[in-house]
């Protein structure tokens, strides 16, 4: 396996294209993309968890009940989430996206992201999407419109082989506040050339998403709109992968590979973040446990503002893991600081240890760092993504709407 | 009932006293309080959830396994949680205060708030305490010395009567930041003359705390060290309350509004904590669920965040409510926003209103606003207490140990 350009153009017969068409105030941000199969594709998606779902989800997953999918079409600047008409105008975007690229309005897959609660523009969208012009090496185009405060386009490619045979994958995504488990506002569409079947792919799906996308938190906060949906046309030619076995591995260890960086592109770039945050726990009693710690440091807004700081505030990664719920140790906990700059033991069975401050600051003033915690409970270990809180954060969600 | 002056000594018989002793690197700020009882006193108290407790709350659990005490020690600028000697410097620092008080260390509450994983500095209070000059109008200098990042001193006291007795209870109490349900760095203090049993002001205590303290969240951490204490002497010489009744109830009462008055206060003082934001969910299927929506909304950075930005998104408020786990009707949903300024409805049937923003903003932009979600699953109403998310809180929270 190798990484490749492309993003979801990468892979054979798919198209993309953006454009500006009214949605957003902004009279240069894009807010519309699409992305085409020349032919029908097998598809898979997971969706938010939140009780709030928005009209696309409900919209997508009526279409994705079949298994087929031909199209994507996503909004930027308007959730459809809440909103008056909000079915009635998802559907009105589907069937735009159909007529736009001659396809049927089933099998297209609607995402939005932006506002809740206000009326989507669907005209707009009628009216523009038509001219939408789709080409072969298109990808960051698109994966430009579907940003909303993300600050960098996070798209990765990969090329392996399935039965011998040389396939492509590739994603793009965004996601930068409403981040947390579970997928918070995050959309990533993945597409692959590869032959294989709606339930191994919705499985493969499944799994590479509760292992990387749902380790990643911003904010605490799951949105209404979430979803990563994955879809393969199989033009690649390989013998179609039904079952377990080595195909279906290379086809996961690549899944993976496109999962695991877009989730740390998505912490890496949380609102305001100035730094990545990577919190490894093992020795846990379990993976359950292991995560549920992990998890609760990545969330924890001080050991966060601490990590802005550059402060080996150690005591606060304890704090976390304590009121987690989890059962550990208190005892028997290790933890370290690392990143390239080196790393270093802070506490050792729960208590402080002395260390050189200088060696700590300088480890943690780096743009991506790790919090290494070691417990001797058994042999859970999970690695989780977060981001740094910053000013920057409470200025961008301090006047979102305007 | 009314309110009166005097904090801890506002009942008979209570005194207090304060100094700098040099825990803290300050040359200025006081670090060590103390409050007396004359006589020896019922006592009750909560303690935080965290499964990382700190040596004191350890100790202090001890100590009051007989349902007695006399005194209260507490320290700011160290926690003595996940330190070296914990246990140790906890009981040297009970010893301190009996010997400075004349009382036995078995009847010494030792409370402690500051930095986690460092040695306390036991010594400068051993050296020290024996001096602090303890006096019957000195709450005040008390509640000063045991603030961390507070800004505002949290005191409160009233007057009560039961069994036609005149009766007196008063408290202070610090907490700012790692505030969350399950009492998060929070110290408070509450002393009374009124004589009740043990028992029935541990259940007064268990049951008011949970509807106030517990319904506070500033950032969502919960701290290792939280305690609330509650002391009753017994000098104002009613018939003791040893069972429900009228007696009890207005005994009750009398906690009721201590309690919440010094929940409000802590909430409003939150670390960078520019208003005090109420959230009140009615309607709700049960108290249960009533609670999980409105602590979820206080506890969503992004409703903190647009709090502070005076931004009427309700969409968030709705998120927040979405990915709390509680069960409700997402299309039975009604937003309200209130404050001095007037109150105005955002969110009907989980669908967006038309509404006045520049009214909005106004109602925003006060001191105390309010959120007021109503829903029609049932009779499960509660207030929660919160804050906005700050530039402060993040430049606080940055740098805190230095």
């Amino acid at each position: 396996m190798k990484i490749i350009e492309g993003g979801v153009c990468a892979a054979k017969g798919f198209k993309a294209g953006a454009m500006r068409c009214g949605i957003r105030k902004s009279q240069t941000k894009k807010d519309l993309a699409m992305i085409l199969s020349d032919c029908e594709c097998n598809a898979a998606a997971v969706y938010t968890t939140n009780r709030v779902k928005a009209a696309p989800i409900l919209l997508t997953k009526e279409h994705l009940a079949n298994g087929k999918a031909r199209a994507v079409i996503v909004n930027s600047g308007n959730a459809n989430a809440c909103a008056p008409f909000g079915m009635e105008n998802a559907r009105r975007e589907a069937a735009a996206a159909a007529r736009a690229l001659g396809v049927e309005a089933e099998d297209v897959i609607v995402a939005s992201t932006g506002v809740i609660g206000q009326t989507l523009n669907v005209e707009a969208i009628e009216e523009h999407a038509g001219s939408m012009e789709m080409k072969y090496d298109n990808s960051m185009t698109a994966a430009e419109a579907i940003m909303t405060t993300d600050t960098k386009v996070k798209t990765i490619a990969v090329e392996f082989e399935a039965g011998g045979t040389v396939c492509h994958m590739g994603g793009i995504c965004k996601g930068s506040g409403m981040i947390h488990p579970n997928m918070g506002t995050m959309l990533a569409f993945i597409t692959t050339d590869c032959a294989i079947t709606a339930e191994q792919m919705q499985k493969a799906l499944l799994d590479e998403a509760r292992i990387t996308f749902n380790r990643v938190t911003v904010d605490g906060d799951t949105s209404t709109n979430d979803m990563c949906a994955l879809l393969a046309n199989g033009m690649a030619g390989n013998a179609e992968i039904a079952a377990e076995g080595a195909d279906y591995t290379a086809f996961r260890e690549a899944l993976h590979t496109i999962t695991e960086d877009l989730a740390r592109k998505i912490a890496g770039d949380g609102e305001g973040a100035s730094k990545l945050m990577t919190c490894s726990v093992s020795g846990a009693a379990d993976e359950e446990t292991a995560e549920r710690l992990a998890k609760s440091i990545c969330s924890s807004s001080l050991v966060k503002a601490a990590m802005f700081g550059s402060d080996a505030n150690w005591g606060r990664v304890l704090c976390a893991m304590g009121y987690s719920g989890a059962p550990f140790d208190t005892e028997a906990v290790t933890v370290e600081f690392a990143s390239k700059e080196g790393r270093i033991a802070v506490c050792e069975q729960g208590r402080g240890l002395d260390f050189d401050e200088n060696l700590a600051k300088r480890i943690l003033s780096q743009e991506e760092v790790e919090i290494r915690v070691t417990l001797k409970e058994g042999g859970g270990a999970v690695t989780c993504w977060g981001c740094d809180l910053t000013y920057d954060y409470v200025k961008i969600n301090g006047d979102y709407r305007s």
